[in-house]
C-alpha cells in the first residue's frame, strides 16, 4: 500500500506534467499559475481512489486512467485556488506554500482556476474509454462539482453558514457536497472507466459517499489538533471563522468514532468484490488514519 | 431572418430556463446569481450561430440542439461574470444592468461563474447526439474556452496588454482567442451536432474564425462610437484602460473595411453549401451590421 500510493502519485504527476501547458506556452503567466498550484505537494488521493476502484473491474490499473486521475486533480486544484481567494477564505498558505493569488495576483488566480476546470473537461473528453463511458464520466464529474449537492453548492453553503450556529444537518450537507462529492465521483468514474455497470456504480457511490464524509470529518479534526507546520496550511482556521465543522457539532471524540464507523460502512458496500477491493479499502483506511 | 433570430433567442431562453436550477433550489443565492447574469438581455448570438450551422446539414434546426445553444450561452455568461469582477475589468454595468458581483457580492459571483462553466459541460454531456459526436463537441468546446488560443488565454493576453502600445499581431491574437474562439466553436459544434464531417468542420472553422474576428472588430468600433445607453455597457471603456483594440491600431475607417472584408471571406468558405448556408450567412451579416 505505502509503495503503491507513492507509485500512483508519480503516475498522476507524470500525467499532469504532460497534460498541462508548459510555462513557456503563451500566455505564460497563467500556465505558471496553473502549475504552481497543481504541483504544490498535493497527496493525489482522488486519482488514487479512481485507480483502485478501476482495479476492482480491470484486475489491474487500466491503461490511460492516469488522464482521468489528472483531470480529477485539476478540478480539486481549481477549487482550492478559488477557495483561497481574498473574497472567499482569504488564505495565504496552502500545503506549506504561498497560494496562487499571493504569487500571481487575484486576476490570474481567478483565471487559472477557471482554466484548470476547463482543461479537466478537455482531458476527460480525450479519455481512451468507449465514447458512451466517456460521456457518462463527464456527466457524473460535472454533476459532482456543480451547485446541486456538488462541490460548488457545498462551498456556497459553507460561506453562508460562517458565524452561524451549525446544526448536524447543515454540517452533513456541506461536507457531502463540498469535499464528499468529488471524492465519491473519483471512485465512481474510476469504476466506469474500467467497465463498471449499473449495480457496480451504485455500490461505488455508496462507498464513495461514506468514505468522502469520513475524509472530511478527519480533515476537520486535524484542523483542530495539528499545528500549521504539520498540516501544511493555516491550522485552527475553522474555529477562527466559526466554520460549520463536524467536531464543532459533535466534539472531537465523537468525530473520530463517526469517521471509523463510516469507513466500516463503506467497506460493507464493497463486500461482493471480496479481495478484489483490497486496494480501494486500503486507500479508504489511509483517508482516516492520515496525520495531515 | 429578423423573426428567426427572435425565435432562436426564445428557443435558447426556454432551454436555459429549464436547464438552470431554479432560484428555490438550495443553495438559492448561487442559482439567483447564475440566473441574474444569464437572463440579463443577452442577444443569444452564439446559440443562433450553432442552430444555423446545424441547419446546413440537417435541413432544419435539429431536435435538442437548444441544449447545445444553452451550454454555449452559459459559457459566454460565465466569462462575462468573471471579466466584470473587481480584480479584472471592474465593471459595474453590463447589458444595462448591475453586474453579478455588484448584486450578489464577489464570492458568489466567482462561484456563479464557476458553476455556469460546470453546468455547461454537464449539459453538453447530456446532448442527444451520438456519443462520438458528443465527446467531439465537448473536446472542441473545452479547447475553445481554454488557455492555448482559447477564451481564457485571450483574457490573459488582454489583461497583460493594458497600458502597452498594441501591435497588429497582439490585437489579432487577443481577438481570435478572447471572443473569436467561442464564436468559432459555436459554428463548428452546431455542425458536428448535425453530422458535419471532417471537411465540413474545416470549412465551418474557417468561417467561424473570420466571422468571430469581424464580430470583435465591430464590438471595438461600437465601444468608441456609441454611448453607454445604446451599448448597454460602459462605453469608451477600452480607450480609458488603453485596451488593445482594432481601431486603436488601425483607426475606425480601416476597422470597418476590415470587418466587411472578413465577412466576405467567411462567406467564401461556405460556397460549397450554396443556399443551404443562407441562414448562417444572414447571422454573420447581422454580426457586423448590429448597432449594439
Amino acid at each position: 500500500m505505502k509503495l503503491l500510493k507513492q507509485e500512483a502519485a508519480e503516475l498522476t504527476d507524470r500525467a499532469l506534467e504532460e497534460l498541462l501547458p508548459s510555462v513557456e506556452t503563451v500566455p505564460a503567466s497563467i500556465h505558471g499559475a496553473m502549475r504552481h498550484s497543481t504541483f504544490a505537494g498535493g497527496k493525489r488521493l482522488r486519482p488514487l481512489l479512481a485507480y483502485q476502484a478501476a482495479a476492482i473491474f480491470a484486475g489491474a490499473v487500466p491503461k490511460g486512467i492516469e488522464r482521468l486521475g489528472a483531470a480529477l486533480e485539476m478540478l480539486h486544484t481549481y477549487s482550492l485556488i478559488h477557495d483561497d481567494l481574498p473574497a472567499l477564505d482569504n488564505d495565504d498558505l496552502r500545503r506549506g506554500k504561498p497560494t496562487c493569488h499571493v504569487v500571481f495576483g487575484e486576476a490570474i488566480a481567478i483565471l487559472a482556476g477557471d482554466a484548470l476546470q476547463t482543461r479537466a473537461f478537455e482531458v476527460l473528453a480525450g479519455l481512451d474509454s468507449p465514447p458512451e463511458a466517456t460521456v457518462q464520466i463527464i456527466g457524473l464529474v460535472a454533476n459532482a462539482v456543480g451547485t446541486v449537492e456538488g462541490m460548488i453548492g457545498g462551498q456556497v453553503l459553507d460561506i453562508e453558514s460562517e458565524h452561524q450556529k451549525p446544526t448536524p444537518e447543515l454540517v452533513q450537507a456541506i461536507h457531502r457536497a463540498k469535499t464528499g462529492a468529488l471524492i465519491r465521483v473519483s471512485v465512481v468514474a474510476g469504476g466506469v472507466y474500467a467497465g463498471a455497470k449499473l449495480e457496480d456504480v451504485a455500490r461505488l457511490t455508496l462507498f464513495g459517499c461514506k468514505a468522502g464524509l469520513a475524509f472530511q470529518i478527519v480533515d476537520d479534526v486535524l484542523d483542530m489538533t495539528v499545528d500549521s507546520a504539520q498540516l501544511g496550511k493555516t491550522a485552527g482556521k475553522d474555529q477562527a471563522t466559526e466554520k460549520a465543522t463536524w467536531p464543532a457539532v459533535f466534539g472531537i471524540e465523537q468525530s473520530e468514532r463517526d469517521a471509523a464507523r463510516l469507513i466500516e460502512e463503506a467497506f460493507a458496500a464493497l463486500e461482493p468484490y471480496g479481495s478484489r477491493a483490497d486496494g480501494l479499502k486500503a486507500v479508504a483506511r489511509y483517508l482516516v488514519e492520515r496525520k495531515n
